[in-house]
């Protein structure tokens, strides 16, 4: 029977629970349930009162494919708002084998108490003193946890970053590959994480076996047919493979939809540079490796190892928005510039799509000249320092422009915005808008439909039809992160007939219970309702679910366009 | 016929305009009428829709006692709502002598683009370049101005942390006495005159005369009465004259509510080093003044000349905010170094209330050792520099906890809270949570019938006819602020049964219309109205109407009062 187990960080004290209330949920699901019932909506982020949670999908360590994202949840030091962000790496797949479904982390001890590593094992909790890893950057610190715990151990680190609880940290995971370079990225879950004193969570290195499905014949059948689906769709199955998610920068590109600059015009003149077929070309001149899945039971395998000019091992999980961040936002054209930040931005455990507007708007406030790669670079080094510049970085993009004297400042409600402009693919600015995580391609994917035309076409330049779209995106994904599946098991779902109901049938073999289209659609409602009354609570209202004016004071070339919905129709996307 | 000007920083044109919609309307009245009406809710406060507004009061340069109050008005850099920053200075006094009644300071030149010095005229306006004082300390740069235009020049400066468009920056306006000593010092004005680049305002030199009263004879009358009212108070007339505003930190130490360490404690041990009996004594030993007024006319006369060791003028307007933020909020106790911080706050343009709890915040993030006089001296004059630790400090506490990892932040609507322990005066804490200006006890002062037992007796400690006495002190208040009248008349005011009507006698007689005691409250409610509707457009609610959580989770020593108001109760307490 699954558990959950509570930590108080602050008497070291824990208990393994029941499910109770939680059971039948999983993931997002069961991360937004409890943070809207147990975090006060009007605590400080960073104050005792506020839990961090982490929490497998209802799907992980079945065995079926792509079921083995984990969800981190709590109030978000960034937004102010409830928070899930979602990670790869093997924590997922690995708690379920010490018969848990989440942990949550609580309380927290004074300021300047000691970090601690906190081992988890399926009958007990260990606090251990962290003096031999406490301010060291993310990789250096997984090595002595390997040195500690074995080569394969299953770790969450808080970096630098989150020990200074800066509100872009990240917290980091390790993955299949033994690197710590799965990021639960957006909303500052390091901070939390660092405010409780939490430098690394190790899980029982000797926890092993699959969750046995209550109906295995059924589940085989249907575990069968889920990876044909997701192996026969040409992005999961070609697509994302071949060329990881940077494929998407020259077709977002050729869209006339990459933000370029901080947001000035939709295309980048050097797009050549970091597009995903030149990447391609790099790593496997390098002796990388283009296919690579972020947890094990991963058939899409969209990452890659990253080499740098010696074959060395730079970076993986260098995904299209981070490119595009540091890429064409900043005017950046040299890819191992780029690839060497995203390393940083994991060895310091700060987001890198919030460090790709930072850097933009630290280039607008004159702080670093476009395109100075290099000088990005070091800020971003300074991180986690003593260096109070590090600070004003690492605590994101609404924190600086504060800091340097910005107006232009792409974000929704405190989290930057991602690699898509609203203006021209305007399915995705109604999610930006109106996702109670605030600014976020992830909540509801609309690019899948305006440009890739998945599930539909709908024009990405038109205002018709675009906040169904974007509602209707943003249950599915709330029911597909509840399961623990990955996000982009979404462009094969929604082309092939009968997917949800072979998720359905997985949820249902695995459990032995009734499972129906319905419950899927009503999992990820509710898990939305509870997202949108914390933030209620919190003081969140239809103002809060907008872009900022820039966006529809100013046309974006190539196609001249505008955001122009207006506060109250935004209100429709939302449950 | 008074006018408004309105300047556009970008293009460099102006416009004289009459009064139109605004006629009958000053100071806060005409300030917060004109930001609702023509600032959109949703704008960046640094951004170009954003604008400036300087305003007289309704009665200033009439010759009546205590009339020459400035109202600055804009969307808060610090806040994010409305904002009325109210200070003395000459600049009130002396605007209707070119026939303005405001300047409205609108749009905003390119990131880049100089400062300039902007001289004012009866019938033009001047750009000048800026170049001989941009960058320089407020003092000196008033000195160049001096040499300029002469001694007696009447100016408007943004200091370094305004021209970085920090958001506790003040704009220092230049008093009697030939120094820029008088702030408007809450909510950020300096960082809106910033982004406007505007260094310097200038008023024609020239500019000389009263406003003469359409009825001179009941304005005489009226006008004998009121000096007799303000001077007849034990009040006005006797303590703030005595010891100037430092009178308090005695009397609310006694009452328990003198925030110390942070807002741990309601009494400080070393109080006695740091009374306004003190200062008075040592003000007098080294032969400065313990009487001056902050602008002609003024009959309280509660600011003083305080001088260093050597008898040098150190600082004055030295208020017993100041004296609380730096001395019992952070265990300081020497007056000379916390003189010497009130100064440098001057200099650099930033707000001593936000810098007082500022530096509460890094002495519990472990940047300072509490008590450290020194070491906060030294990061405020860092504010304003290249140093990104002076960005971190002049972006004030919110900011500055953030980039510390602190969770006690003692602010409201992201302003901090005043020298006053809301559990101990609960009128005040009403206050601090329902004001549409964010935390601030001047829009509301009910410290005053908590405490001084003026206009009544309502228990300091209990929950008790707290709402309603913080409503009725904010419709006071706001339309004290509209007719330029300084705040402290209110103690007089409530206390003396005519002396409403010979307030409204003033404005009958000088303006030759009606005004009516009903008059009188219409203009405080409709001020209110115009600020809490554009805060609701930028997304406030009633759970902004909060203080934070810690006040209703710790006692106060030494009554163990909480705080202890409902979501819903308080909201009674707006109009």
């Amino acid at each position: 029977m699954p558990r959950i187990l509570r930590i108080n960080t602050r008497t070291k004290e824990f208990i393994f629970e029941e499910l109770g209330e939680y059971a039948g949920l999983g993931g997002r699901a069961l991360t937004s349930k409890l943070v809207n019932k147990e975090v006060p909506a009007d605590c400080h982020p960073l104050s005792s009162s506020n839990k961090l949670v982490f929490a497998a999908g209802i799907l992980a360590n079945t065995g079926a494919a792509n079921s083995g994202r984990l969800s981190c949840g709590a109030k978000s030091p960034l937004t102010g708002g409830i928070k899930e962000s979602n990670t790869g790496g093997q924590f997922a797949q690995v708690l379920p084998r010490l018969d848990l479904l989440a942990i949550v982390f609580e309380d927290k001890p004074a300021q300047d108490a000691p970090f601690s590593i906190i081992e988890i094992y399926a009958d007990k909790v260990v606090f251990k003193d962290a003096t031999a890893i406490a301010g060291k950057d993310n990789y250096p610190a997984h090595e002595e946890l390997k040195k500690m715990y074995g080569e394969k151990v299953v770790t969450a680190l808080a970096g630098p970053a989150g020990e200074q609880c800066l509100a872009a940290s990240t917290i980091q995971f390790s993955d299949p590959h033994l690197n710590p370079a799965r990021s639960a990225g957006r909303g500052g879950m390091g901070a939390v994480m660092g405010s409780k004193k939490v430098k690394a969570v190790v899980l029982d290195p000797a926890a092993s076996g699959r969750t046995n499905a209550a109906d295995p014949e059924k589940f085989k059948v249907a575990r069968k047919r889920w990876t044909e689906i997701l192996t026969g769709h040409p992005v999961t199955g070609e697509g994302l493979p071949a060329y990881g998610t940077s494929i998407l920068v020259n077709i977002i590109n050729e869209a006339g939809a990459l933000p370029t600059k901080n947001f000035r015009t939709g295309r980048f003149d050097d797009v050549a540079d970091i597009s995903g077929e030149r990447i391609a070309e790099i790593i496997e001149s390098r002796n990388g490796k283009t296919k690579e899945g972020c947890h094990t039971g991963c058939v899409i395998q969209c990452s890659q190892r990253y080499n740098d000019k010696n074959g060395d091992y730079l970076t993986s999980g260098f995904e299209y928005e981070t490119v595009w961040g540091f890429g064409a936002n900043c005017l950046v054209k040299d890819i191992d510039t780029i690839a060497t930040m995203d390393r940083v931005c994991d060895e310091k455990g700060i987001d890198t799509i919030e460090m790709g507007c930072t850097m933009g708007v630290a280039m607008d406030g004159g702080i670093l000249e476009w395109g100075d790669g290099d000088g990005a670079l070091a800020l971003l080094r300074k991180v986690g320092s003593a260096d109070p510049m590090g600070r004003i970085i690492g605590n994101g993009t609404v924190f600086a422009g504060k800091a340097f004297g910005v107006d232009r400042i792409p974000t929704v409600k405190g989290q930057a915005l991602p690699a898509y402009d609203p203006r021209s693919v305007k399915g995705i600015g109604v999610t930006y808008a109106t996702t109670p995580m605030g600014g976020d391609h992830t909540a509801g994917y609309a690019v899948a439909t305006n440009i890739l035309k998945i599930g539909g076409d709908v024009d990405p330049l038109s205002r018709e039809g675009q906040i169904e779209l974007s509602k209707n995106l943003q249950i599915a994904t709330a029911s597909i992160d509840a399961l623990g599946l990955c996000l982009f098991v979404a462009f094969a779902v929604l082309d092939t007939a009968d997917a949800v109901q072979c998720i359905c049938d997985l949820v249902a073999a695995s459990h032995g219970i009734e499972f129906t289209a319905d419950d899927f659609i009503a999992l990820g409602v509710n898990t939305l309702k509870n997202e949108l009354e914390f933030n209620a609570n919190a003081g969140f209202t239809k103002f809060d679910d907008q872009l900022p004016r820039f966006f529809s004071e100013e046309t974006l070339e190539p196609h001249n366009t505008i955001w122009d919905y207006s506060v109250e129709e935004l209100q429709a996307a939302k449950v």
